[in-house]
Formats: structure tokens, sequence, C-alpha cells
């Protein structure tokens, strides 16, 4: 049911849980999708498209089962089970992610933090201590580890993910500023924080030279 | 020439100037859309039309000139400008923003970083001191700050975006969990995490599914 959906689908489906959840907080039962449209600030039809690709779950005239959506884009999600993950690089980033109790509440359990740094070695992230890289390999086979969490530069990315692979990850959650070369049975998610910053500052300069056009009153051409 | 694109063209563009630069540094003067596809993995007929959007660049039988194009995209993306910026929320995620060296070079100067907890008034993040919250104001204005990056919880931030906004920032670069709620001249850029992170999920899960299908031997229905 769920093969060749597009990414941007996917991309997506977190906002609906998301909001679903606020409403679920609130005991809301039901919603319209132009209720759901309003809130969301996206058209009824992208709601019900979206949606549609997963076999609809909205009734003519009484809109979605709050709970019942929410559980079913939770499915969809991979977020009935449980996955342990491991952060690779114990800097302020590791410990940032390390600390977001969040992603415990998804399911998503930090088992280990691994530094090159000998200096943190039995430092605290949350309730878990920073490991040597050394212990990587037999950690990860050892506690079943799902995900991995690069959060060291792209020099490190690159040589710790051929490790990874060939220890039988999963995933791996990059937030190093370098496309990874694995496999196709290992799912790679990529944060490259510049990247989205660039965005911001190409969005601030055509909003200005935008503006600039329109303001200089220029006749249209 | 920039209205009206994409905003997944624009999305793509950072990742052409980090191969672009990665080729600058190693000295390759010019490249064909066909080598820079084999080195992206996209199609060089998609790299093609995402330059075209801003003239082409490109040569027939010469390729891209590498210099060349790389100050084009740079001067696309807004990065021949300094933009200012402040940090709000002084924790981990904060910190490790605030002491990524890369953000200066592509010309992101960090100006200040504020927080809510007395106890980190006068910590430092990198070079710069941490400030009470009740600065903000007066300091967006007197330092020309362009960009916010919120690091805080969502409550704080749909607050604090009320602030921001008011007092001019022409930017936010928001980390918090939720959708702010801003007049269109100020730019925003959602990095949500647990997005991210269920996207993951999602495809460790779907994987496996497929995975499972193919290995059950199913015939083709």
């Amino acid at each position: 049911m769920d093969k060749d959906i597009s990414q941007a689908v996917i991309g997506r489906l977190p906002r609906y849980l998301r909001y679903l959840g606020e409403l679920k907080d609130k005991n809301v039962e039901r919603i319209s999708s132009s209720e759901l449209s309003a809130m969301m600030k996206v058209t009824a039809s992208q709601i019900r498209q979206d949606l549609n690709n997963f076999g609809g779950f909205g009734q003519q005239g009484y809109g979605y089962n709050v709970d019942f959506l929410y559980s079913e884009i939770s499915k969809i999600l991979g977020l009935e089970k449980q996955y342990n993950f491991v952060i690779i690089g114990a800097g302020n980033l590791g410990k940032a992610l390390g600390g977001y109790l969040n992603f415990e509440k998804r399911g998503f359990i930090l088992k280990g933090v691994f530094d090159q740094n000998p200096k943190l070695y039995g430092t605290m992230v949350r309730d878990v201590k920073v490991m040597p890289m050394e212990d990587l390999p037999s950690f990860i086979k050892e506690n079943d580890i799902d995900i991995a969490v690069l959060t060291i530069p792209k020099e490190g990315a690159v040589l710790v993910s051929k490790v990874l692979v060939e220890n039988g990850i999963k995933a791996i959650w990059n937030f190093a500023h370098v496309d990874l070369d694995v496999p196709e049975n290992v799912q790679v998610e990529n944060v490259h924080l510049s990247d989205s910053l660039m965005k911001l500052s190409y969005n601030i300069s055509s909003y200005n030279k935008n503006k600039e056009g329109s303001e200089g009153g220029e006749a249209f051409v």
C-alpha cells in the first residue's frame, strides 16, 4: 500500500501528526479537511490528496476521526516500533540531540554516545556515558542499534559511515556537511544546517529585490 | 529574473554550491553537466533544468566554469552580503549553532545570544556573552540584526517571534517544534528535527516491509 509514495508526501506526514497530536490533547474527536486546512495553512485538496495515498481515512460529511488518523499516520511512519540509536560526536549538537525527551516519547531510545576525544570518555550525555570510538562496532551488534546519528565533521563522518555499514546499521541521521555513499539498504536522512541557512539568505535577499522592484514604481513590461 | 523559482530548486542550490566549492578547492576550472551529474548523483538533465532557471551558465561543448558558477550561485543565494544574527536560547543547540565557524565564513555573523535563565547571563557562546531576554528588543534595533535563531521550546518561540517581528527582524531560523505565524515580510525557515527523524523511521520500516514482501516470494498481482 505505501510503496511509491513520494518523499515529499512522507515529509509532510510528521506535520499532520503534530497537528493531530495537538487536537488529541484538546480532546477534539473529529475534524473536517477544511478545518484542518485552515489550521495548517495548506489547501483542503492537498490534505485529501496526501491522505488518499494511504487509503483516505475520511468520511464524506463526517471528516476525519482524530484518534484514528493519528494512530494510522503513526503506523505509516513506523512509529509503533522502538528504534535504538547511538550518537557519534559528543559535542554540543550531540548533547542537544541526546537530550531531547520527545525523541524517546516517539520510541527513539538513546543507547550509546561515542567520541574520539579521550577527555570525554565517561562524561554523561543525559544518562548515557560517552564511550571510545573503538567500542562502536561491537556495541552496535550487541545492542541491536538501528540508527546512528552523526554529529562529527565531514571527514570523520565518511569514515565512520563505512564502519557503521560494515556492522549492520539500518539508518544514519547525518548532520555532517557531506553526502554519504552507503548501500541502498541503509537509509540516510541528511540535516544540512548551512543549506537551510542559505535558503533563508536567499529568501531575505529575494524579498528585498522584489520589494525594491515594486517600490520603484516600474511599469509592467 | 529569480522570481517564481520554486523553493525546491532553491533548496537544491546550496548542494550545488557545496560540490562546486570542493571542485574549486581542487583547482578544477570547468566541469560538464555529466561529470557534475555523476558526482552529485542527480541526472544531467536535472542539473541543466535547475541552472536554466537562472539563465543557464553553461556553454555547449565546454561545460560550466566552476569559479563563475560558484560565484553566480552565491549571489543568487544572497551570500555576497553579510547577515547579523542572534541566537535565542543558550542551551546545547544554541551553543552548537553559535559555534559553527562555517556560518561566519558564509557571512552570517553572530552578534548576540539571549536566554531567560539568569544563571547563564554573562556565560560565553563562542566569543559572545549571553544576555537577558529583556535586552533583546533594543539589541535588535541597535545592532542591525537580520536573523534570529530560535532554539527554545515551542511556547516560548511563539511569544518571542512576536517580539522579534515587532522589532523589525527580517528572518527567523526556527528550531522550535511549532509553525510560527508571522507577516509575509518576515522569512521563516523551519528545522523540525523530529520530523526529519520520523522520515527516517518511515524509510526503515518501509524498506523492511518491501524486503519482507519480496523475500516472501509473493506472485505479482
